[in-house]
């Protein structure tokens, strides 16, 4: 095939797989693209990156520029939701050329009548390009290109920093090759900076013994806003299954009074697009939504894509689960572990596009009544090409709504369901807890490519999920895991209030809470105030106030010779904002070491003098030195500096 | 869109540029194809790599091994020259997964009735892929399955090695995902092993003062086979230009007698097609080719796409050359270098499709002459996309014709240049002399992506490269280079007889050889023998007997406390041939230290008992331990062994 494009374009970055799947970005970032270019020979290229919003007609152009090694390099702002499209174009470019030429023959006193000559095709093409008030002076410079005689002002013009401004700025895109289009998706800010409160409504009643409801959670409101929290999820809302229903403490068997499992969706009062008649009706719901959102909470939904034995679908749709040779349907089981109070979809039916549109309708049906998130359960056991299609179908008159996935899983299988369209993921945070550990998988998620289309969302715990770590645990690890990942993460989460009053009985030898919502109501005094929630309290602001507390990419660690300390530098991405966190470890006794700045990531060399302000005592500390010493008791231990310069 | 496979396939590996280029190989080895595959959920999954050359019609299929972490790998041979086509395709297998699901439920002892009600379906299906005779065997099972009271034979038959061996092998793809097709380009096994002799056949003639001819090449033939040097490259053969035609020792203008350069090609005698006069008639050309084929030589042509100007070209094609303004036809430069004897093609002009075809048809017309390597002078001053175009359409009918890029320039460009089909490339081992600089390249070279697409070739010098380490250097210097050169990287050459003389002298300052061979007629006494013509010879013939050194990426480098000892180990890919290699960077000193082996790559544990024949000295000795003290100087500065188990 006959080519005859001069300039190479390849190893763009950013992409995923190819450009299969798009980047993320939010409102506000900037996407910065690398490129290597390289024509054949040595001529003069110049390289732009094309980049155009999904409602928009026009691509606009922005120059890159070369960073060495035939690597270019070249950023554009999103600042809509949705999707842009972004590619290469370069080419020759004959008259930057022709003047680089020219000034290299000038400098070796070369006569150089011919190539002015020559250049006259260049200041004429440019003449076409110009506002008219300028073409008296090309008029004027082409007749000295002309002119033997006047040599001298033809030399200077053909010089001049004018004319290359020009050239620049009216470049004549001769035989340009283009690169395929890539995308990134822009999201809404929360999509990056987001704090969850996790509870269960049916625990919310004022009063033992009673279920809760929505107007009970109302009452709960201004408890989490103040917290500094700005979305509450609920687990799902929708009616309990009364076949196989699972008892407390995951019995077998239900007894008699027994709520059953939020997740055990469906029965004959209805299934997924149907509120559980004891939480309250869908006015009720729809004032809850509108009354958190005058408090600046939105409330985040369940979407469990699984069905109890007495789900209406079970009835109306049969061909939408697998049948077991006897004609009843397969209960959900991991061999040789069963659920038998739970059916999965089974996605191969041949009836699977219907299947796709019902749990569509589902999720619409709540983003109709004001539903802007979604925490989606166990979406790893439903197809990959699935959720990519229905968020894709969801975000499309959606832009706003968000996705978190809900998968504890391997890592290739989690960060699938990243690339096809979650917007935030849990991860494995739960689980680290070693300076170690911890350092690797922070880098892991923001120093790979992960960084581009993978947001994590770290919780201390979740209700299937009570940590070794903070079974039995002191107020100091509440705190210590609590800071963590809130100043690691800027999307995190707690399941509460479990977390905050310190219930952390576990099930023997395994990590589940004793007692745990998800199979009882439970009961509790929200009214109590302590030092855990006064913390959360104020990291929560800090995390308001501080830019760089609201993103995760931007990290740096620093040294400190002590494992139970860990610490690392934080920047918003314009740099106006700089925080420097150090976290203590132990939560039985005081650690103390050195911590070396990283001064290349600061910017400083020689004279030090930063003052650094504790966020959360007030108390502020001058260090001008490269190594500060830092002391942190398990009264409170960690230290959120704000970088002052 | 919708779409139902469960199956994600990805991170196909090798894979060039998202498969914008081919992969290469030999000849008789494997490619070992890597690749992230998951499904949704816990099923248990099949992959294959499907492949197929490009004259065939069905692919073969080879199953993928789980390697862990979801990455899967196969391999797969290729045996003929061309193209092969790579996929991979992968599915839910669901027979598996019922067998290992009911193992996994007997093994917590779990009544599997249903579930062998269930296994019914996949051994129908099974039934009509069997050969006949095999057809009772899964009848009986099937009464079983079906018949309660057999149940203790049903689980057996089940559960069973042979059942679970023909669902592996007559498996039911349902819903399989099929990655893109990938390609890789298999080569004659000379593209990776080959030695190359480069003299000026103009120096040929055995009386000073004559002009050598192609006869007088026949002549030199058997010095060269016996050296053990496998290709001989002449520089072009072309009528030379007589305008502006440089003089000796690169002198802008040449004196009466003078014969010019044989890179400045064409004049009133003929251009590309042709050849020059005093070197022969074609039919000597082609005598010498047959000549050199009888001892198992091939010659290699130059291909130097440029023209002097007075080349038939610039009048028969003024369209193909780009016009300065006073109408005289630009002459190739550099600003501010100019070359006034060379105009280059003017690859933008309109009607560069002629262009092509033209060169294409001189291609074509060496090659019809027997001629199937070259090595291309300044590739990358032409279009990349030219070179992709003209060796796919060379190798289209002449699969067996190779390429060698001489560019010495950017890393990028060099390696644009393999990747668009090149087969093999010259590199910056000329200028690698230290040990460090010497390994980072090599494992830059074999470590990285650039193994499946770059093939180097390492040449000490060339006739626009006399290094400054070589210039006035000793023999030691000599045989350093050459033995690092030749156990190095499987393709070598040198330009000749300067090297094997030592003929060292350079332009004051310049990296370039005095009196050189390109801008005047030379004569040697090509009888004369020494110790680099013995030793060259020794090295070429280790290389000749082992297929260890007959390769470039299976090294590994070994350590040795001394920087002036530089070891690696290398081995053939079915490991039947090892080798272990020192040598000495020194020319002026003894140098000696313990060098540890690599018992990991060489797969030793507990007792070590190696047995290292020099291949150069025959002598033997017996390693059994880690550590071997080594001592060379400069009298035989390296050692080659041949590893005996």
């Amino acid at each position: 095939m006959f080519k005859q494009e001069r300039v190479i374009i390849e190893n763009i970055a950013p992409q995923i797989q190819c450009g299969t799947f798009f980047i993320k970005r939010v409102v506000g970032e900037t996407v910065t693209v690398w490129a290597d270019i390289l024509p054949d020979g040595h001529d003069v290229i110049q390289a732009e990156v094309l980049y155009m919003h999904s409602s928009e007609k026009k691509h606009r152009a922005v120059r890159m520029q070369a960073e060495g090694n035939d690597v270019y390099r070249a950023e554009f702002p999103v600042d809509k939701q949705g999707f842009y499209d972004y590619k290469i174009q370069a080419w020759v470019d004959h008259a930057l050329n022709w003047q680089h030429g020219i000034e290299a023959k000038l400098k070796d006193e070369q006569y150089v009548r011919s190539e002015l000559l020559d250049g006259i095709q260049y200041l004429i093409y440019l003449s076409e390009q110009l506002p008219k008030k300028e073409r008296d002076t090309l008029a004027g410079w082409i007749a000295a290109f002309e002119d033997e005689k006047q040599y001298e002002a033809a030399i200077k013009a053909a010089t001049s920093t004018k004319l290359h401004t020009w050239f620049l700025k009216y470049p004549q895109r001769r035989l340009p090759n283009v690169s395929k289009d890539l995308r990134v998706y822009v999201d809404r800010k929360k999509a990056r900076f987001s704090t969850w409160y996790e509870f269960f409504p049916r625990s919310a009643a004022a009063e033992p013994g009673k279920h809760g409801t929505f107007k009970d959670c109302e009452r709960l409101l201004p408890r989490i806003a103040k917290m500094g929290f700005d979305t509450v999820y609920f687990p799902p809302i929708h009616p309990i299954g009364e076949v196989n229903r699972k008892g407390k403490n995951n019995a077998t068997h239900a007894q008699e009074g027994d709520s059953g499992v939020p997740w055990g969706i469906g029965s004959r009062l209805g299934g997924h697009k149907a509120i559980h008649p004891e939480l309250g009706t869908e006015k009720d719901f729809r004032d809850l939504i509108w009354k958190a959102g005058e408090m600046g909470l939105e409330i985040a939904m369940d979407l469990a894509f699984q069905a109890a034995p007495d789900h209406p679908y079970v009835s109306d749709h049969p061909e939408w689960f697998r049948k077991r040779p006897d004609g009843t349907i397969q209960y959900a089981e991991n061999p040789p572990k069963k659920y038998q109070d739970i059916v999965n979809f089974y996605f191969e039916t041949p009836k699977y596009k219907a299947l796709w549109e019902e749990l569509l309708g589902v999720t619409l049906h709540w983003v109709a009544m004001g539903i802007r998130i979604f925490r989606v359960d166990n979406p790893h056991t439903k197809p990959y090409y699935f959720w990519h299609w229905l968020i894709a179908n969801v975000k499309k008159d959606h832009p706003d709504v968000l996705f978190l996935a809900e998968a504890f899983s391997r890592p290739k299988v989690m960060q699938q369901l990243a690339k096809q369209g979650f917007s935030q993921s849990y991860t494995y945070f739960t689980w680290r807890v070693g300076k170690q550990e911890l350092t690797d998988y922070l880098v892991e998620l923001t120093q790979t490519e992960m960084r581009e289309y993978y947001r994590p969302n770290f919780w201390p715990n979740t209700p299937d999920i009570n940590p070794y770590h903070l079974q039995g645990a002191n107020e100091s690890m509440h705190l210590i895991r609590y800071a963590l990942a809130a100043t690691m993460s800027s999307n995190i989460g707690i399941y509460g209030p479990v977390f905050e009053y310190m219930d952390t009985a576990a099930l023997p030898g395994k990590e589940e809470y004793l007692n745990c919502e998800k199979y009882e109501v439970r009961h509790w005094d929200w009214t109590i105030q302590n030092k855990i929630i006064y913390l959360i309290t104020r990291i929560n602001h800090a995390r308001k106030d501080h830019p760089a507390l609201q993103q995760t990419n931007n990290v740096r660690f620093c040294f400190i010779e002590n494992d139970n300390l860990i610490a690392f530098y934080k920047w918003s991405d314009d740099k106006a904002d700089e925080v420097l966190v150090v976290i203590s470890l132990d939560s039985h006794n005081t650690q103390e070491g050195f911590l070396q700045l990283p001064l290349d990531a600061l910017g400083l060399e020689g004279d030090i003098r930063l003052s650094m302000n504790d966020l959360i005592t007030e108390n502020s500390y001058i260090w001008s030195s490269e190594w500060n010493f830092v002391a942190l008791d398990p009264n409170l231990p960690f230290h959120i500096f704000h970088i002052n310069r």
